[in-house]
């Protein structure tokens, strides 16, 4: 059993950000056991697992991000669209676009402290599409 | 068909280790052909693929990623549970808690010099719980 | 339904190379919806998705990867195959050896500007392989 959903994520401003409820808001019913892909169609924005709770791990992860993946490099060459271009491609392909979780009792099969983030790496991203696919 | 366990790691140290054979151990027989989907359901360590021979690979992971996500930054706010806690979920989404690996012919495809790796990026993280499913 | 392939790609210098339509020259025609992972089975090259248009990008990727994850380090043990080697290990599990992308419509459902990229990380990396795995 397959089952396709392409959604559109709320504008959310650069930083991370938990979407794990607005994501399985946009989706029926979850199959009893099976596992979810999430695909997000961009190049410069990326989706990840992490901590739930403490908002000050995402905004640490916007902070170090910018430090391991520094704007305004004299050697970037692909800056045409601003100086957050070249880093937000870099970083979406240090923390990917595809993400595939389980799902076990009809729920996903998260750690306690899991939740679901997307990464918004450019100053204006816009609304950020995703392709779910959940085989059971 | 979909197969689905449920499994906890042995305690490991903070560092990088193989963990192919403790996993395929607890784990029925692998269908002729299929993916098996490692998910590991923690935000503070991380699953990847890499060199399964050499042993000195698995140092330098550990002391390269160190200075690629430096302890004790200034700028962390993140910090009640010691220098190894932000630098840690940095990590985790850098390599990533979900790995999706082909089987054919009743084996993991791996290529001859692949392993799986267990990243720990805590000081003492505890056992680590994996979901495995298995789709064939 | 599993169709699973194995395919060769050509024989990449050092950097950043485009492989959609390669990958998709060798394999048959898609289902109509379903998803595909692609497994590189090696570990010092990485596949990742990123900007399909601008090859600047990809010239900035080669660079600035170099930044991140340097080569020649003091602290490096694992050095025996070259500056290039212990490198392309970290870039390998940064950047991941394994892809899910969802299949809509007898397609990819990649974004408008994503493209399925090669992260060949070694000097004489040779003919990379990669185990395709479709389930529809």
């Amino acid at each position: 059993m397959i089952k396709q959903y392409y959604i559109i994520l709320k504008n959310y401003k650069r930083g991370y950000h938990l979407v794990t409820s607005e994501i399985l808001s946009q989706i029926d019913e979850l199959p009893n056991e099976g596992l979810m892909n999430l695909f997000l169609k961009h190049t410069s924005a990326g989706l990840s697992i992490n901590e739930n709770a403490d908002y000050s791990v995402r905004v640490d992860f916007e902070t170090t991000m910018n430090k391991i993946v520094p704007e305004g490099l004299p050697s970037y060459s692909h800056v045409f669209e601003g100086d957050d271009d070249m880093p937000a491609h870099l970083k979406s392909s240090l923390i990917g676009v595809s993400l595939t979780i389980p799902i076990s009792n009809g729920k996903l099969n998260l750690g306690t402290w899991q939740g679901i983030y997307l990464c918004e790496f450019r100053n204006h991203g816009g609304n950020r599409k995703i392709v779910v696919t959940i085989f059971s």
